[in-house]
């Protein structure tokens, strides 16, 4: 993978403005969308049974995040996956929760089990949870985990056939047998309600423009890093912050890739 | 109309305070309430069965979009739009993404049927599937169509018995006898998800307060238009553009609209 | 109550970011998220039946408001308070609308009559309705009251055992013994949608640090008051208010409240 690469496929999904069908929480929907078009994609949000897999069948990638789970959702998430697993569209799972209550890990669990999810991204805590490991969750943040989290992301990853995510102050992408560090982002990413989700609605647009889904993750929380750190540089504090976090991320060229994205191989 | 007519229309608005009943979609239901209040309405949001008709009851405007759509929710824009019916109360219907699955055609033709909607506002992808046209709708973004849609909205304004407003860069305001050409805003506003929403709230707060549907229509999309065109002047991107969109329409005077307003019949 | 005592517990806040369920809308419910976060709490939003008691298990405020109440929504606020008595967690309730329709003054008082609510947040027209006075509500917007707040509020938090909280330019906090007065606050935080909610939200992370639940609400609405004053200070409009307002409570100092907080006892 060479910075060009990074940088083609950015302009790609500027060119070609992937349609990303996000079913997703209530609380973070806006950002969602609203990232989505600043990466360069077009958000399309809908929950319903009736409509799921017909709008699917005619999108680029499907964002599946349980910020706000119900019963009712959950058969639509099964259904709109069915759809893309036919397809070959790439999902985008989004675990959000899972191991701070049983109805999130049973949910994350059974959405990994009866769709082949493409992407798993979660916090070290949630992937610590599915992956069986030590994971610990305080409410919807992850509270660490014991022992190698690149390690039990890569094992994980093989075990179910998928790229793993981890994010954090580093992210980590590995799909077992290539693992790549992302070192952009800011601090500051932490302290407004929604990164986490957009990173996921950020690499769903990457991923509909890529079948190399490590390159396509990792170039994504690369783009959404760097706008990270130049928002924090104009920021008078978390809501700014938010602000600039589209701006820059509108703002940013295919070619700063190239220059600004951190990104190594362990 | 005359320019003098427009202003004393956007005085009331924002003298009365109307209130603007909303059963939306959980994407832009923010924006949209904030917009209301920009607009210089009072925005209510509730949907369920239990107590919509009698939300409706207070009001003076409803506003129903699909963006969201499920079940349960149509039988509550059923409820709440037979009592505007009833008591005379003005529906805007956006039916986003009318044409992308069925299930969003059907329901905004089931609308369409059961209730007396006063203004149809989608872009010209949206009304020209429900006209009958060739309209294409790529999700919930329009995707051209085929014919002149000045043409078509008026005959489907005509057969529907409804003012029909087609949103874009040039909006089309028309009854059928009536075409009004609105030619405010900015291509900024294409660039966040919810300025079409938001346009059928400001102009549920227009239609509060006239009974002359096609002006309260174009006054309203004028009004937000020019705050587009104030804000796009302001803007560092597309996420400072939403705070300033909000800003300006809250700034604006209605003798604004005397000067500013750009529309035209043809 | 010195204001010594005001700063060592918002400093506490911030010290232990104590975990806020929420049972809230889907118009303002993001707004609540950074809210939460910007006073030093951690937000959670969770409203399936299947996990909201283990979720309410683990935080340290229940946060429920029937801004956009559904009958699915009702039972899930009843287990999860049910779960909050039996562990002495408070719960902040906000009636939003109570009076406005009979679903959500019915809804409100079961509420009150089935769960042990801490600290009911109101304006005077939904506290009023509550209290058996004359309240008047327009839509979610209070339009009055009939008699002196003050003794209404207190006289009804004696009779339900509860701590009461009237928002408004002067807001009341009274559990029947002792009443005060916070005088902070900015009139264009009523020009935004969420300020209520949002107050609930601050006022639900403080009280997870405080046994006094007075203190914590009086502390919690001079903190955000004051956050409103310094962000009407640099606002250009509405928005950029609101986006200001986010900063500056994530800005705020504990020691700030020494200086800054009008409470006084009435």
């Amino acid at each position: 993978m060479t910075p060009a690469q990074l940088s083609e496929l950015f302009a790609r999904v500027r060119k070609n403005h992937p349609l990303v069908h996000h079913i997703t929480n209530y609380v973070t929907v806006n950002d969602c969308a609203n990232i989505t078009i600043c990466a360069g994609g077009a958000p399309i949000m809908a929950d319903a049974i009736e409509e799921v897999a017909e709008m699917t069948g005619i999108v680029g990638a499907l964002v599946l995040n349980i910020g706000t789970l119900n019963h009712v959702q959950i058969e639509s998430m099964i259904a709109a996956g069915r759809k893309a697993n036919e397809l070959e569209i790439p999902i985008i799972l989004d675990p959000v929760g899972a191991g701070a209550t049983r109805f999130r890990t049973d949910t994350a669990r059974r959405l990994l089990e009866e769709l082949e999810i493409t992407i798993l991204k979660g916090n070290v805590g949630e992937i610590g949870v599915l992956a069986g490991a030590d994971g610990k969750v305080r409410g919807v943040d992850s509270a660490g985990l014991t022992g190698d989290p690149v390690e039990i992301a890569k094992a994980f990853a093989i075990r179910a056939g998928l790229t793993v995510v981890v994010s954090g102050a580093t992210d980590i992408v590995t799909d077992g047998r290539r693992a790549l560090l992302v070192e952009n982002g800011h601090k500051m990413m932490g302290g407004i309600s929604g990164t986490g989700c957009m990173a996921a609605s950020v690499t769903g647009a990457f991923a509909a423009e890529s079948g190399d889904t490590v390159m396509a993750a990792a170039a994504a929380l690369a783009a959404f890093g760097i706008a990270g750190e130049r928002a924090a540089a104009v920021a008078r504090g978390p809501y700014s912050f938010k602000v600039a976090l589209f701006d820059e991320l509108a703002g940013l060229k295919p070619d700063d890739l190239n220059s600004a994205a951190k990104i190594r191989s362990v």
